[in-house]
């Protein structure tokens, strides 16, 4: 895979640039997913390549988005009617159908199995990745001062049917909040104009620990 | 409760009459009503007062919509971009958020805690109640020679608590298909502008075996 400085939202009709992204979210997704291998979490990743390159294992993608919520923001917020930043007691977990042209739309597990997108096993696989990885990253993330909000996890599947953690782990997919400030360290700068999306890819970049 | 001949569609977009429904609805969701309460489903039902009134519990409504799909028709079509009439091999079960003002959006279980609309021990039961309710009625409209596609249920709580069916089982929010010709017997003729409704509803009522 190769990360490029791109950057779009709200499926593809916001498009722009963010100088230097590509750099960081590599070098970010590769140390995170490293970091998960440990925890016994499988993913695509096999070596760096260089600054924007990737060396990962050959999967098709499952096409469920999982979307990982610890606090309200974004569809959750603007679906639900509700403010943004309410701690949840529970964290929640949800899919989306992987489908550009129908817009990616909310689904069930019911509807995901209905639509026979993945199997009963894998979905409980990919559920439970998804809680042990909100917990390690929640946790890693806290001891470098960032609050982990939400993120989408994207899941592949390797030639023999095992189920790897793919796509990529960076404030693109991910929203970050500074934990003391509260300050957007991710793509909602882009997203909502904000302005400063430059600065925070590399703070948020500077705050993980040297390997 | 009074039964009405008002029809709405579309969140209250479309607005119109079908002559005679309400007396259709009235006895046929008091019959159904009935034969569930006697396969132990506690509903809302007290006793028919006249042809267009029943008396009922008071109950709090739960503010979350049950769908309850054994076939593809509808929004999930729609939302899904399937077909109409793909016979699932599991049912889907879907909660929305009854909510006019938000469109009465899709969520999950793990949304339903986060937001507070009912307590995890309700939502066990009102699935377990939805599941039950799809198998009676499936089983006892199949023997009246039509096909329940799909249905909404909405679940009171009593002042003490106890979770009851409320609202109605009637061809607006069920989908009658004629189980021989496929027939629309439900109000998608009205919402489509397909017409016939007023006969269609006489029809599904004639199909209910005499008490």
């Amino acid at each position: 895979v190769e990360y490029k400085d791109d950057a779009t939202a709200f499926n593809g009709l916001k498009k722009g640039t963010i100088a230097g992204k590509g750099v960081i979210n590599n070098e970010m997704s590769n140390r995170l997913m490293q970091m998960l291998e440990k925890q016994g979490i499988p993913t695509h990743f096999v070596k760096e390549l260089d600054s924007r390159q990737t060396l990962v294992k050959k999967v098709s993608i499952v096409p469920l988005e999982v979307l990982f919520r610890n606090i309200s923001a974004g569809s959750f917020s603007k679906h639900y009617g509700v403010e943004e930043g309410i701690v949840f007691e529970h964290p929640t977990i949800e899919f989306s159908y992987k489908n550009d042209a129908l817009g990616d739309p909310l689904l069930n597990t019911y509807h995901a199995l209905a639509l026979k997108l993945a199997t009963p096993e894998e979905i409980k696989t990919i559920e439970d990745y998804s809680f042990r990885i909100n917990e390690a990253l929640k946790a890693f993330w806290l001891t470098c001062g960032v609050t982990l909000v939400d993120f989408k996890l994207e899941f592949g599947r390797l030639s023999d049917g095992t189920i790897v953690l793919a796509d990529e782990i960076s404030p693109d997919p991910c929203r970050f909040w500074d934990a003391t400030t509260g300050a957007h360290l991710d793509k909602d700068l882009f997203r909502r104009d904000l302005g400063g999306e430059e600065e925070a890819y590399r703070e948020v970049m500077k705050r993980l620990p040297g390997e």
